[in-house]
């Protein structure tokens, strides 16, 4: 690091830009997450929010170029000025994560090791509702590193998928929210119906259709951005020494 | 700049930190000031959230150390991997602009000519209310940058501080956004009788409360937070050539 950094700490590195909201939306939730008096008091973070990373979902279906040489140049950029840990407010990119902590000086946090750290805060739970995106179930990353703590991911069937998963994240992309927060709802109520005992939001898309209808009526939920936002406090909180 | 960066291009850096909340809000303006259809439309910012920089106000007083040094470190973070221009989401931090713009390889952009950029908008404007805690009244480079454009500047009394601007930005810190509002829309109200045709709010605290009120009742606003996010989308879309 070069001594012109001198005085300033590590930080929680954030590649962000895929989408630049969620990138907005996770610096909000650390902000919110943060015990803090004082301006000083709050976790310092770097945000790459570029998003000129070719698109992850034309890539997945085989018509555009890889994303992952952009995002390990935003992971280079952190690094090269003291990145503590990255993070990566956006579920698609952790299909790449193998590969990016790879190439990365610094700790990557997982989001769906987040989302586990959060189904922990209660009574011990063995089956969860995963509303994800299909391209992020496919890539199981969710479902295995769950199934490694013993617990069961729940996912919707494709015909859920095709009349209320994703017409309801298109609703949520077109600001129709009451109609997103129907189908979304729905989709989520049959996870219920077969047993999760908490819903893991893995989609940005998600949480805000979501939020409009009674919580009562669907099992406790747990947002992956705000379960990152936690993580990356849990390591400030680990990791800051004050002078 | 390293060949780890290939393929990512200049991007808008933005020190922030002052505090974390305001520098959340000029990225969330700089995504809603743009106009995208795709993510990869969106201007590539770097924020450099980091908050442990001496408090301003207290140095001001002469009562702590000096803000400069941790200012410009993050200045040397941005400029190192390849800021393009930088923007500073914090009104008194610009009582150091010449000294920061002196340190920077990339220009920065200062928030009171963006401000006064978006002056320009309709009719020729020659009076405009400025609201601003004291100790950016007191540096008056909002004052100076205006009166160079041939804008004067109305500001509030010693008394209406005491009695309206102060108690109002400490009712927003509080929540108590029904107070702040009638108490921060009173000190504009004095703005507006002494012949201000437009009010500049130059302090992230006076937003959020003067929304609440009928907005026919005021003369139109200019957020200097806004006015700085259209400042960052415009230096991007002159600076941006698409391969």
């Amino acid at each position: 690091m070069s001594a012109a950094f001198a005085g300033l700490g590590p930080f929680v590195g954030v590649l962000g830009g895929m989408g630049p909201l969620a990138t907005v939306d996770l610096l909000a939730k650390i902000i919110e997450e943060t015990p803090a008096t004082f301006d000083q008091d709050h976790v310092p973070v770097v945000a790459h929010n570029v998003a000129q990373i070719p698109d992850r979902q034309r890539f997945v279906a085989g018509t555009g170029p890889s994303p992952l040489p952009a995002m390990l140049a935003g992971i280079a950029r952190l690094d090269a000025i003291g990145a503590g840990c990255i993070a990566i407010p956006c579920n698609t990119a952790h299909i790449w994560f193998d590969e990016l902590a790879a190439g990365s000086r610094a700790p990557l946090i997982h989001i769906a090791d987040a989302a586990a750290e959060d189904l922990h805060d209660g009574a011990p739970v063995t089956r969860v509702g995963l509303l994800a995106t299909q391209g992020t179930l496919r890539a199981a990353f969710y479902q295995n590193r769950f199934a490694a703590r013993g617990i069961l991911a729940l996912t919707n069937s494709d015909e859920e998928f095709d009349t209320l998963f994703t017409p309801g994240c298109y609703a949520v992309k077109a600001g129709d929210l009451p109609r997103a927060a129907r189908l979304l709802g729905e989709a989520a109520a049959h996870l219920a119906e077969r047993g999760a005992e908490r819903l893991v939001l893995a989609c940005t898309e998600v949480p805000p259709a979501l939020a409009r209808l009674d919580a009562t009526t669907l099992p406790p939920q747990v947002d992956a951005t705000r379960a990152l936002a936690r993580a990356c406090v849990r390591w400030w909180q680990e990791h800051h020494h004050p002078a």
